[in-house]
Order: structure tokens, then C-alpha cells, then sequence
């Protein structure tokens, strides 16, 4: 296991992909509050929200006033979740800092999430993409399903990797590979991970994985194993898949971080910060959260010794 | 990533780690079905229950009805977990095949958990030993808390290392080292198994993990690559720690199997099998449990694609 020093990026996606699934209405001052308080605790980079349809994804549909009213850290990159060029248009007018383009490896996926196949996504990509880099505006194109389709199943690799060079070659810096469902192992994972490398550069390469099947710090593990340093997460592990209904979601900000942390590696985050926040979300969104460090605290956090409670009970009494 | 295809050999803890903190009580009869299912899906271990003092765990006090029940399914090793002397002769008198002896590597916890420091725990094991040897029952001796402990913290891996000694010293020839509360990481956990394995050889060690921090099959996906190759894991996750209310117990079963499996690692285990039982546990139980794969169903289980679902809505219409 190699275990150099570098920094791990971690990009917080519990506002976009996290909450678009919830079924509660959470109002836009308090997105902005929750966008806010992560970037004091450090993210570099934030997933704000996703222009998509309104009618399709109703929890997200206060995007241009979220992006309007966050204050905006100096140091941190606020992305907006891109399908197409609609939704392109409507996120550099509310000021973006990087466009998270996305569609499916499984054309099955893509018409079903986004209504159309892989070519008329990319068709979409090439107007969108002069108009970013005309705006100075960054970009991240991700490959969703990447790791398994939860209709077709396994994905061809060299698909894959075919569409992250047709990003690249449009000029499309970043990529993420997603596990949209929670379908990958960490075998795959280092398999995948080690092929993409070989294409573009760690610092381009983003990895989202979903703790569906429980695997989730698992493939990360894989993952940085094999080279990747970057990595989606969401605060409490929000987030999750329609045909797993009770299973988790995103893989938690706060037990990345806290993993990190332990093996020794550094965030820049404020892990204290990320949890006591984790902890507000079970009465914010009306249901318990996935994650486990809000409910457990850190290893380093001990418990007075047996001992040493019925000592303080003795002089209590 | 070394991905020898060696065997994982998976000792079932469900009914004995994973039900001695259920405040429900679990009738005998329930014991015993569960453990016989567990059997017919291909363990070649299973830890049936422990011999403790039935006032410390009464959800366990049925421990000699449990071994007279069960059915004896040949090829399986049924283990009686013993911390004591007393325990170990009832053990011996219930028919077990093997005694798993326990002790901490902290002496607080030592002493909160059994009553007794390291060396009176092994005065004790040093009176079991010819006992069960005459008796031609296995021995197994666990380090508990070696990955930390909730009131010392980090625990030294000389220390460690000694009582691994100690134990094969005594004639133990099993060891097991157990992250008791979840407080193990991947980094850690690869520096302690590779240590011990030049002690011992792998088909000799278990890994014991809870998933107290999310970071359980991480953490037995770090020892694999170590070279441990047997883990302990109970069904649904059951089990948990009395510090982390809330949070999960230990490593599940069916999670780790499906993990195995997705990486192409044989367990000679049903995993269908074992997700259809753990199904029961919530109604068993009378809650929620932590395992993952029971909600999520596999990932090989694909789902009609919206098309065909489309299709079938006509077709009936």
C-alpha cells in the first residue's frame, strides 16, 4: 500500500446530489446556510446545485437563487450540475465557477435520467463548452454508470474510457467516474482507476462513488491505491438510489475524512466542524443519515474508564 | 492490489457478538433456526454463543440449550466464545468444537469487560488449555481492543504482538485480533496483520471488525491485501457498541460476502441465502439492521429498464 503524503481533495456534493432526492422541501436560506458553514471548514471545491429540469428534480429548483445568495470563500469553486445546454446556459447567467457536465456510459441510463443517448448528449457538450471557456469558467465532464448500469449491468471499459478521451478532447479538463448505484468493487475500482490514469492526470481525475452495497470507503481505498487523490462526498452520506430504497447514498464527507485522517492523510478540513454539522441534518431533512462518525465521534475520542465514572459518581453521592 | 485466489473463510458472529446487546429476547428456538439456515448456506464456522455469567449477558444465558439444539452440520466448527474458567468448563460440557478464549490488550477494558487483567486472564487460559486439548476441542485466542480502545486509545503493537505470543505460547494455535469498537484503519490495520503474520500463519489468524466508523470493509479489504485471508462477520451487521449508539456493529456478513464475491474471491458461501435470511432480522429483532446488500439486493439483480417497465404498462393497459 503506498502511502505518499499527498493532499486528498474531497468536493462536497450533499447539496446537489445529496439533497435532490430528498423528499422534504429544505428552503433555500438554509442550502445556504449548509453551503456556507463547508466552506469554513475548508472544501475547496462545492457542488452547489444542479440545473435540471425543475419538474424533474423539485428539491433543486431554487438553483440560481442558491448560487446567488452563498457567500462566495475565496479559495473555493462552486460547480453546477450541467445535463445540458439549457441547463449550461442557466448556470453560467447565475455565476459558476465550473460546469460538472454529465451522462451515462449505459445509453439505457442516459435516456432514462437525461432522455437522450450518448451522442446527443455530446452534440450538447460542444456548444456549451466555447461558451464556458469564453466565460473563464471551468469544466468537469462526468461519466455516470461507469461501474455497472442498473439496467444493463457491467459497462465495457473501453467505453469508458472512450468517453473520457471525448471529453477530453472537447476540451474538457476534469473528469469524474461515478458509481452512479453503488455497483463497483474495489477490484474494478483499481482496474479502472489505473486505465484512466493512463489518460489523464491524477489532478483531472475525480472519483464518486455511492456506499449502496456498503463498499464505498472500501473503493475509495482502492482508488487511492491506485493513484486517484480526488473524491466526491456528502455530508451524512446523503443522497442515495431510487432502487435501493433504505440502502446508503453518497459516500459521508465526515467518514472520508475522518478515514483520512486516521491513515495519516491530510484534507484541509475541519473534521470537529463537519461533524457537529452532520449532526443537524436528521432534524433538518425529517429522517436519520447514513453516516456513521456523527453517531460513533472519532476513534480519538475516548470514554471515561469504568473506573473513573464510578469514581464521579462517588463524588456525586 | 495482490489478488491471489485463495479462499476467505468467513466465521459467522451473529449469534453471539451480534445478539449479546439486543435488548429483545431472541427464544432459543429463533437461536437455533438461525444457526441451523446459517450452516445449510455453507459456513464452515460458526460462533453459536458465549459462555459468560447470564446476569453480564442475559440474551446469551440460553448458551448449553443453543449447542444441545442446534443440528451438528458436518464440516462445521461450532465455537463457544470463554472468558473465564468456569466459562470454558461449561463450554466443554455443552459439546463445543472449539473454545474461543478473550482477553484485552488494554487492561481497562480488560477489567471493565471481564473483571480481571491480562495476566489473570491468562492464568485462567493456562488452566483451559489442557483441558480442551484433552478434550480434543480447537482453541482460539482473541485480542480484544487491539486496534484501540474506547477508554487508553491506541494500543501499542508490541503489546499486542506479546499477547499473541502468549497465547500460541499456551498452545492457542487460533488468534484472533479484534477492532472491538471500530476504531481500526486501513493504514493501521495493514502495519498489525503484517507484523503478526510473520508470527503466525494466515490460516491461523481472524480479523474481527466492526463497522463502527464506516470503515469496516475497507478495513478488511487492507488486511487481504496484508494476507489475511479468515474475518469474522455477523448477519445483518448485527452487533454494536454500547460508545456509538446509533451506529453500526460489526462487519456483515452478506456485505463482505458480496464484496468476495464482486471481486472474484470465493467463500464457498450462498449469498442469495444469506440475504433472504437476514431479511428476517428486522422482524426478529424489532428494528432496522446495518447490513447494506439485504436493502440493495446485488448488484448483478438488474432492474427493468424504464423502457421495458413503459412497455409492460402498455401491454397490460
Amino acid at each position: 500500500m503506498s502511502l505518499a503524503p499527498d493532499p486528498i481533495v474531497i468536493q462536497e456534493v450533499a447539496l446537489c446530489d445529496g439533497l435532490q432526492i430528498e423528499p422534504a422541501w429544505v428552503p433555500t436560506e438554509e442550502k445556504v446556510r449548509l453551503a456556507d458553514a463547508l466552506s469554513g471548514f475548508g472544501f475547496s471545491r462545492i457542488e452547489l446545485s444542479s440545473f435540471v429540469s425543475p419538474l424533474a428534480v423539485p428539491a433543486l429548483r431554487d438553483a440560481e437563487e442558491v448560487f446567488a445568495r452563498v457567500r462566495r470563500a475565496s479559495g473555493c469553486i462552486y460547480v453546477a450540475l450541467v445535463p445540458n445546454l439549457r441547463g449550461a446556459q442557466r448556470a453560467l447567467a447565475a455565476g459558476a465557477d465550473e460546469l460538472n457536465l454529465v451522462m451515462s456510459s449505459s445509453d439505457t441510463h442516459n435516456r432514462a435520467n437525461m432522455g437522450m443517448d450518448a451522442g446527443t448528449s455530446f452534440r450538447a457538450f460542444a456548444e456549451i463548452v466555447p461558451r464556458a471557456l469564453d466565460s473563464g469558467v471551468g469544466l468537469n465532464g462526468t461519466v455516470s454508470t461507469a461501474f455497472g448500469c442498473p439496467f444493463e449491468g457491467p459497462q465495457d471499459e473501453d467505453r469508458v474510457l472512450a468517453l473520457v478521451e471525448r471529453y477530453r478532447a472537447l476540451g474538457v479538463r476534469g473528469v469524474t467516474l461515478a458509481d452512479t448505484t453503488g455497483m463497483a468493487n474495489p477490484r474494478q475500482v483499481e482496474a479502472l482507476v489505473e486505465r484512466v490514469l493512463s489518460l489523464v492526470p491524477a489532478e483531472d481525475l475525480t472519483l464518486h462513488f455511492h456506499n449502496t452495497r456498503g463498499m464505498g470507503l472500501a473503493n475509495l481505498l482502492a482508488a487511492y491505491e491506485a493513484g486517484a487523490r480526488r473524491f466526491d462526498a456528502a455530508l451524512g452520506g446523503l443522497g442515495g438510489c431510487p432502487f435501493a430504497p433504505g440502502a446508503s447514498g453518497n459516500i459521508c464527507t465526515e467518514d472520508v475524512v475522518n478515514m483520512c485522517h486516521d491513515m495519516g492523510l491530510t484534507t484541509g478540513l475541519d473534521l470537529p466542524g463537519l461533524i457537529g454539522l452532520s449532526r443537524i441534518l436528521p432534524a433538518l431533512l425529517g429522517h436519520d443519515t447514513p453516516g456513521q462518525v456523527a453517531k460513533a465521534g472519532r476513534a480519538c475520542d475516548l470514554h471515561p474508564s469504568p473506573g473513573t465514572q464510578a469514581l464521579r459518581r462517588q463524588r456525586k453521592a
